[in-house]
């Protein structure tokens, strides 16, 4: 399990595009593989390590650093990572790619429409952000910069998780990564 | 391998007394028992997630905390954890074992004689903090405070690095961590 090059796969989308959902799916499934990973999730990481760190394009980029320096411990003990935060900034991912570059780095665009995001809005916080009551919220009123050619695109709208891991692990394997 | 609770074991110590070694070593044999883990090195932290942190007493903190959340993250996906670090103050250390209470936490005190790091010194850390080129060097002129109760006490004066590994497996094996 541990001989190969380690793997992170990096979720990047709207929020409730459905990345937290689709990456639980793909830890589940890549352990009855036999493959082990570490889930890093923008919501937890938010509630501990990070919990110092608001919305801010600074405080995101500090975030997003300190996800891919975890991820890189991670990976270079040969354990695989799965990370999902909506990472809105190019600049950012890429830079994440680079702190990761000596690991096989898959980045997921979770590219399900704004619209539907919106209305599913699970923890109400499009619905927050309209009436301003919380700022910075990626898509109101901070942007959300698209990937221009993520490694894996896919769309949750009229797709299951199941559906989208498939896709995940279609592209791992093509890719010889498991 | 991962229905069992996950554990973290967290070396404490002087700097030269032997955490990094003995945790590496200590990885190596639980991989060959099929037990992986993932090693958080307080060096290579330095490097990386914590290199905006410096060694006063609030960074060092600081960087207690990160670790904690990092290897709590890390134990909430099944996988076990390893740290070294100096980790000098009593009060981080129950810091992080509160921040680890849903797991295993195993602390474990690498008891080797200030004479014997300060003679090792592998990097010239002691010898720069002798000079003043270093501030805030543990156990030159910031304190170092002993455990006064922890999970094992191992010393590596006398000790290979696989004698040691064998008192933590043992630890491990008796308490049903592994």
């Amino acid at each position: 399990m541990e001989n190969k090059k380690p793997f992170v796969i990096w979720f990047t989308g709207l929020s409730a595009s459905g990345k937290t959902t689709v990456s639980e799916h793909l830890k589940r499934a890549l352990l009855t593989r036999g493959v082990s990973s570490v889930l890093f999730d923008g919501d937890t990481m938010r509630k501990g390590i990070s919990k110092d760190l608001g919305f801010s394009d600074e405080d995101r980029k500090e975030n997003i650093r300190r996800t891919a320096e975890m991820a890189k411990l991670v990976a270079l003990s040969g354990v695989n990572a799965i990370c999902a935060l909506i990472s809105p900034f190019i600049q950012d991912r890429q830079s994440a790619r680079s702190i990761l570059s000596d690991f096989h780095f898959v980045e997921v665009f979770v590219n399900t429409p704004f619209d539907v995001c919106e209305k599913r809005d699970p923890k109400g916080f499009y619905q927050k952000a309209r009436i301003r009551e919380i700022i910075d919220f990626t898509g109101i009123d901070s942007i959300y910069e698209k990937p221009e050619n993520p490694d894996i695109m896919i769309n949750t709208e009229n797709k299951s998780p199941d559906d989208c891991v498939r896709v995940v692990l279609s592209y791992l394997k093509n890719n010889e990564i498991i």
